[in-house]
């Protein structure tokens, strides 16, 4: 935790003072083994950053005086369009995405995604917020990204997707010989990625359809925790 | 597993023919569900990659008819000198590294590396084999990198880092208002990354005086097993 991402409930009404309780009050007791006096990175969800000062803690909750001042950094101007990956990546794959600063995650089936992964108890909003606000905290982010399923391909290409690319470059990292993605992407894109043996060629098709450019990234397989930040720092201006 | 990955002492003496059993005879009928006749991708450590035909297989071996005709992917020109992750994510940045190419991991202690991470029972070569070994099946690789652990950081970098970047660009990722790191490096290139939290001022002046050029990788903090394959993503040629 780089960042106390705070809510507005978090505050005492009417005021600049923050009360924590639960899983960040206890980050912040025994992980940074902050005391009274010490500042902190904080920020607002989907606000600003800045420092939060702990004016008191004990065992059930700790104070913070709160100045926000800075904007969060930059998000990356990509649309990432992932089939969905096996329930024990997700997690890995979404806080890396996150932290990466991607601000919108379109999850769809593909003919290789085994139907038993939308059975996932981690597909609710309540648990995919999870490792959205580990990732935003890693980076000292506060815009929450949006997330979308798609249990169905076909309607999502041909009804959604036209929508979701307006005014970016539509990639889709797919192996085989194809042109290579270039090595810095400065314009906004959508980048489709599929899942674990690829997309299969009727889905490639129904993207090229929609205007995606297929691109190769080298001949080497790699896992989707891997190849996501690696194909995702493509996109990234340092 | 992509390619299995096979050892002189698999096949029988004098033949084209391998034999497997454990772990690799389990992975090839569980998850590939491969019968005699099917034919897979096969590969000889630290030799060429082909195609092997089932002949024969139950419950407790496999035979495969071996043909081995090309080279495996060419390897990422850079060598990565990495400050210790915590054990739990060792295994899988060993696994992005050597599935993205990576042919030489050095293993340092930095200040903010705990001192708990070099008494893990990971740390031998027996166990390091088992992720190597499963980033080689991923990417389709053969060529076994050579990781090496330094548990004095300066030893290391006075006594054996300048033989190791020699013929190299040797750079540190580092946060703050430095150079950022090129889209693209072609040349090869020795990449120092430090522990989370960043090397401190003194080791980040030690690898200046060895010749490290300082970059940066943008504002975001990133976990250990994204930073990795998204910094290793600029040294690829795709």
């Amino acid at each position: 935790m780089n960042l106390v991402l705070l809510q507005p409930e978090d505050f005492i009404s009417g005021s600049g003072r923050a009360r924590l309780r639960g899983r960040r009050l206890k980050h912040i007791r025994e992980i940074h083994r902050a005391v009274p006096g010490d500042r902190l990175a904080v920020g607002l969800t989907d606000g600003l950053i800045g420092r939060g000062e702990i004016m008191a803690a004990d065992d059930s909750s700790l104070e913070l005086d709160v100045e926000l001042e800075h904007e969060p950094p930059p998000p990356l101007p990509l649309r990432l369009v992932l089939a969905l990956p096996r329930p024990k990546m997700l997690k890995r794959v979404l806080i890396s995405a996150v932290s990466m600063g991607v601000k919108r995650i379109d999850l769809v089936n593909s003919f290789r995604v085994e139907k038993s992964f939308w059975g996932s108890p981690l597909l609710t909003a309540e648990k995919l917020r999870e490792p959205v606000i580990l990732g935003l905290e890693q980076a000292r982010d506060t815009i929450l990204p949006q997330i979308r399923l798609h249990k169905l391909f076909k309607p999502f290409v041909e009804d959604e997707l036209p929508e979701l690319i307006a005014g970016t470059t539509p990639l889709v990292a797919h192996p085989g010989r194809n042109a290579p993605l270039p090595d810095a992407v400065t314009d906004p894109a959508t980048l489709a990625i599929g899942p674990e043996g690829g997309f299969i060629p009727y889905e490639i098709d129904q993207l090229q359809q929609c205007g995606f450019r297929v691109v190769s990234f080298g001949p080497r397989i790699l896992r989707v925790e891997t190849a996501v930040p690696a194909l995702l720092s493509r996109f990234m201006k340092v």
